[in-house]
Parts: structure tokens; C-alpha cells; sequence
């Protein structure tokens, strides 16, 4: 048996997540791979993700890992799943790994961007990948108090944890930006791009809901703050939706 | 009556093109904002474009007009569109125009974007909007001989008139280049923008047919030069496929 590590992106539009379900009646990300490793060959096999991304949430940069007996190059295993896999999965590179490598264990630390359409309308273009906000957002405003996410802090006002009662994570990079303004001006798009040693679950989502309160103006910085010191979920803004949210990377 | 002139955007996915069908059973641009007008008590108006896009084509800035007796605010009716129209269409603005305002016959100018994604393995989330293209691209001798297309020229070797037998056009644009390259520097975005007075029957995806064989290699700027001037389209690559190809903006 020989250990495998991979990088792999999906568009997670039409699957209820990563991780396989216990009724297998929906598609998910972690099920499709299985499928794939079935298809050539290789029966089994439980594939492992460095996380669980939520049903609709897409990924550039998800590691997984899984062990097989595979009698040609890695090369030709990539290729295979490739060939195998539907258009919306795909395997970025494939190298051999420790035998013991596990990708949510010995992860360092995570990496989301969650992208905003900020435009007076809705683009069709971008209805897969990013959130529509209307309203002009203040993301100077926005970046500062992500600003203040930096650091170890308890997290609970943003979500569960997905495993045990530890809502500490460490925090180690926190922007928002605002990229590719029109000539005229009316229209961009905000990306918030989060790094931290873990994330809890929908602590993303938590955290750019409670951000657009303050890129409205509806909320002050020492009162996003206060909302994190709060560790009171009620008190932050509601989860925006999934399909601006992005696994960009895994650091191990 | 009043004429009304607006910008809209659609992901062309899904759909046979913007021109309504004579057997109406396949969707259309031109169908779909036909029929959202009907909904919102429009009934028989006829919305004319700046110019045709085939199926599976986008537009960020196709130009349409149509006239018809609306009581409320131009607002109020862009609204309405967007209300009623599906997720992938929208109307980005709406405005009053004379009143024999003709969106094809009164462009000076349209501008193309096509998108490749360059890199070894297909990615999920470039497939709807891109050509992946696995071999590295010279994407500097795609761009020089990218320039030897702007002028006035005969490009019969690239595609078909769409009326009439004329088949000079004049390029006012066309640059190749590449974006976000990544930190390992194995894949990227290439780019290329045209703009012309017109363009013949799928010229874009000649042209970019032709310029990858320049950029891998298989064709000299001379020999694209060559084609160019030959006026003979079996001597040009073949047109690559629609999803890669947006129409941008429209002149007048």
C-alpha cells in the first residue's frame, strides 16, 4: 500500500459538500473520488480531506489523501482520476506521502477568500462564485476590522466547533480587498481572504456576515470587535451563503 | 412608444445563442427577454442586438433595444426585467434612446475577450469560462502576431460574413497576454482582446485557433501573417470552442 497526498479543486455548485453522507443519495465531493478510485481499479479506498467544505462552498486548493495499491507511476494515477472524475473535480497534482500523512491532522493552517459581487445589480457571471451586494460597501472599513481578527482569540461568536469545545483558533491573516474596478466605477469585486491554524464551522461565513454590517455602516469597529469578545453567536451577523466562499490552500 | 436602450450580460452556457430560433424549442438570449417582457405586460415587442453570439457564448456588455409603451420609470421596468428574468441573464443598466436607435446598425465597435486557461490539468471552476489548453503557450509571440491583425484587412480567412460578401474589417485592438500568473508559475490565464468595427461569422475563435498554433510553436508570425493575407480559411487553425468567449462591450 502506498500513501497518497493530493491537491485537488472542485466547483461545489452541485454537491452537498466534501464529505461523504451517511444516506448516499447525495452527491458530495469525498463520494465522487471514492467512485473514481473504484472505477480504476482501486475498491475500498476511504479518501481523507484536509476539512469539510459545506454543501455550495468551492475549493482551488483541498488536500486529501488516501492509500492504494497502485502498480504504475503517480503520474498515471493522476491521470486516471482526471480521466474519471466529472468536470467539476479535478486532481491539481498527486504526490506519494508518509504513511502516516493525514491532511486535517498535520495541517499548519487553512486558506478561504470569499469573493463579493458589489455592483447595483446582479451579474450572471459571478452568480456561482461570489455573493451579490448591492449596496456600496466601505471596505477600508471592512479591512480594518478584519484587521482585528489577527492574533489567537476565542472565535465562538462565529461558530461551532466541528470537533470538541476548544473555540480558540489562531488567526494569521485577515484582509479585505476590493479588485477590478470598472472604468465607471459601479461595480467590483470585494474579496476577504482569511488564513488561521483552523476554523470553526461556518466561522467564515459568520465572519463576512458580521463584516458587511460594518461595510454598510451599520456597525462600528469597536462594536465588530466587542462582537468577537462576546463569544455570543446572537450577536454576530447572520452566514452569508456558500458560493462565495473558496478553500484556497492547505499549509502543513 | 418609447425606445429603450440597455446593456445586459448572460452566461451563455445553457443557451443556443442570442438569436431567437425559427423553431422556438431551444433557449435564447433573445427568447428569454422576449418572454420576460410578455411577463411583465410587454407582449410582442421585439429586442433587437448589437450582433449575434453563438451558442455557449457570454456577454458582459451586449447592447440590446426595443421599444414599448411602459408607464412607470425606465428603473422601475430595468427592475421588472431583472425580477423576472432568469439567474442568468440580467440587464446591468436601461436607458431611453431615440427613437430609431438600431444596436447593430449604430456600433462603431465591439470588443471580444477569450480566456484560456494554461496550465497542465483542467480546473473545475475555469471550465464554464475558459479553454483549457495544456501545452505552455509563447503568449508573447501569440501577442506579436496578435498586432499584425489590427488595420484594415481582408479576414476571409478567418470566418464568414454574416450578411452581405464583404470581408473587410477594420481591427482597432488585439492583445494577448497573460494573467495571475501563480507563485509556482504553472498555470495562468491568457487573454485575448480584440475590438473591431466588425467581425465576420466566428472569427474570434478562428483567430484564437490560429494564435495557438503560434503560441506552441507550430506557426511563425510570418506564416500567421501568411494566412492572414491568403484570404483562404483552410489555412487557419480551427475555431476553438464557445465558453472561452465573452462579448465585452459595444462602441456607438
Amino acid at each position: 500500500m502506498t500513501r497518497y497526498r493530493a491537491t485537488i479543486a472542485y466547483d461545489g455548485t452541485g454537491y452537498h459538500g466534501f464529505q461523504r453522507q451517511a444516506p448516499e443519495h447525495e452527491p458530495t465531493i469525498q463520494g465522487e473520488i471514492e467512485r473514481a478510485l473504484t472505477q480504476i481499479g482501486q475498491s475500498g479506498v476511504t479518501v481523507l480531506g484536509s476539512g469539510r467544505t459545506d454543501a455550495g462552498v468551492h475549493a482551488s486548493g483541498q488536500v486529501i489523501a488516501f492509500s492504494a495499491e497502485w502498480r504504475h507511476s503517480r503520474q498515471d494515477l493522476q491521470r486516471a482520476l482526471n480521466a474519471t472524475l466529472p468536470a467539476d473535480i479535478a486532481v491539481l497534482d498527486l504526490d506519494e506521502a508518509a504513511c502516516d500523512f493525514h491532511p486535517r491532522y498535520d495541517a499548519v493552517s487553512r486558506e478561504y477568500v470569499y469573493t463579493i459581487y458589489n455592483a447595483p445589480v446582479r451579474h450572471p457571471l459571478y452568480r456561482l462564485n461570489a455573493l451579490h451586494i448591492a449596496d456600496p460597501l466601505d471596505v477600508k472599513a471592512m479591512d480594518a476590522a478584519a484587521a482585528g481578527l489577527v492574533g489567537e482569540h476565542d472565535f465562538a461568536a462565529f461558530g461551532l466547533p466541528t470537533a470538541g469545545d476548544v473555540t480558540v483558533r489562531r488567526m494569521l491573516k485577515a484582509e479585505c480587498r476590493a479588485d477590478l474596478p470598472s472604468p465607471k466605477g459601479d461595480l467590483r469585486l470585494v474579496r476577504l481572504e482569511l488564513e488561521a491554524n483552523g476554523f470553526l464551522y461556518r466561522m467564515v461565513r459568520s465572519i463576512v456576515g458580521t463584516l458587511l454590517l460594518v461595510g454598510r455602516g451599520e456597525m462600528t469597529l469597536d462594536q465588530f470587535r466587542a462582537v468577537m469578545e462576546s463569544r455570543d453567536r446572537s450577536r454576530a451577523g447572520a452566514p452569508v451563503p456558500p458560493q462565495g466562499l473558496c478553500l484556497t490552500c492547505v499549509n502543513y
